[in-house]
């Protein structure tokens, strides 16, 4: 199966099951980008993120045996929300092995949506070590955040849905944390316009595919303070690095301030909450970190924000 | 010409000239609410309100003598908005008179617009006084908030549109300040389906049009304290107030705390930033103050929330 078989069949498999998130466009934001600006408004999928898509089409293919005995996952929070939210609707038992100062919304939804979090503390315990032990003791089965064709694929669907609605795009931006997202929106862009240009972003802070990318092999940054949790990833995956190096035209950065002012564009002009992370496609475009083009694609990933952060985010420091 | 072929007239005026907005459902709200809830997303309309629907609807009706003259409206802010943005459009001329304590983003708006703006003291001015001095030393052409035959037409093409996406609601609500929307809304609605409930909401505090009609004329409530600066409307018009009085099965009220707690929801569930006065009817579905039904259309009406005021929506007391 190609990549692009798998991404279609992801479609079908969740078609009914997540939202066709609508495809947002303002005159505001085109007129501040000097742009065409079609934004895929993920924020406004189910779990408030893209991470539905990967979650679920992963879930859907478990054999009855692995059903049974439940799955885990470790999250900084979208993708543990996704989990919990796909297991809950599927019947299945799901941990979700989460950093204590995760933001307190993603940590509630999570709980709200049954799942059962094992918290850890990211400077002295590893979340993968923890994972490891319910699959060993528990025969769990474990849903990787990124790093697996399916979840990739279920990724992919967001792009592909852009893109019936919008087939003439010049360039495609999305964020970028371990590269899932943009790994299967890259595949799913290029099997329909095999020289449309796509771009990630990463903060400049937490840039592990930046700088794998120029070096040319995996590489982890380890302090990666930025405000956008869901791009602290601290490097790229194995399948997510060799698809990011063949489908890439680059990966830009923006600060936690650009990602803050896109934010507030994003809900003072258009309405539309969009967390740090999630905002990353904008703060670049306003940035001028990309390249001008006249139809641009961006995905808006995830609408998680702590009140008090967007409290803080909309008040003058 | 029928109150619903004058309806049907402004869609097609308007048409390719305002949005087109979606209508949002979310489980999240489905379930706090008991119900299947759809929402018509005004917040997303041009300008950040419904407002744009009736003032443009009323403009494109000038003829070269009034284009030539101007326009001149008064308003706490999104029919300011509205018609600043619509004269901007045609090339027209636009004074607009406003309470010096409106939000301060939508008096930025209304210059961004290209729109003059005039400031009156609301305690002490008079801003019908203001505006009819404008109509007489320069011959601009008034273009009133709500009592108007097509400015109530334009507002109600807002609910054609639901209708005609949602056709089987049991019941729409939309907020109620001189009654435009109202009214526009459940003609259109009644044009469809007779026997549809329509509710109407207004704040505790400037609940004016509910005590008009429970005493049978219109009747001014001038002391009229509430954070949903656009329902703070004194009195209905007389238009307005015979519609309201044929078409609307009630009007419900709902409280300050109560409109918070549904931007909140809006916000952080949906999403959608939805202003104060614009979130009236989730605010009463939300605090039961709605018959129970299966299917409910909302109007959300506007989404220019300034960001002061949203910080303070999300911070705790």
């Amino acid at each position: 199966m190609s990549d692009y078989e798998r991404i279609l069949a992801a479609r079908e498999r969740l078609a009914g099951r997540i939202h066709r998130t609508p495809v947002l466009h303002s005159r505001s934001l085109d007129e501040a980008a000097g742009a065409e600006v079609f934004c895929k408004a993920e924020n406004l999928q189910r779990g408030g993120a893209f991470k539905i898509r990967g979650a679920m089409n992963r879930l859907l293919q478990l054999s009855p045996a692995e059903r049974q005995r439940g799955v885990v996952a470790f999250s900084s929070g979208n993708h543990a929300q996704a989990v919990a939210l796909a297991a809950r609707e599927l019947g299945l038992r799901a941990t979700l092995v989460m950093p204590h100062d995760a933001p307190r919304l993603k940590l509630a939804a999570v709980r709200a949506f049954g799942g059962q979090v094992l918290l850890y503390d990211r400077a002295e315990q590893s979340r993968e070590a923890l994972a490891a032990d319910l699959v060993e003791r528990e025969g769990r089965v474990l849903v990787p955040p990124f790093d697996d064709p399916e979840i990739i694929a279920g990724q992919g669907t967001a792009a592909l849905e852009l893109l019936e609605e919008v087939p003439d795009l010049d360039a495609l931006v999305a964020p970028v944390g371990g590269g899932g997202l943009i790994s299967g929106c890259a595949l799913a862009a290029h099997a329909h316009h095999p020289k449309l240009d796509v771009y990630g972003v990463e903060p400049a802070t937490a840039a592990d595919v930046q700088l794998s990318l120029r070096l040319g092999r995996i590489t982890a940054i380890t302090d990666n303070p930025t405000i956008a949790d869901g791009l602290r990833t601290q490097q790229p995956g194995q399948l997510t690095f060799a698809i990011m190096q063949r489908h890439l035209r680059a990966i830009v950065t923006v600060s936690d301030d650009e990602l803050l002012a896109a934010v507030r564009l994003l809900l003072l002009r258009m309405k539309t909450l969009v967390e740090p992370s999630g905002a990353a496609g904008v703060a670049a475009l306003l940035a001028g970190r990309l390249p001008r083009v006249r139809r641009l694609g961006v995905i808006l990933s995830g609408g998680n924000m702590d009140p008090a952060a967007l409290a803080a985010a909309l008040t003058p420091a």
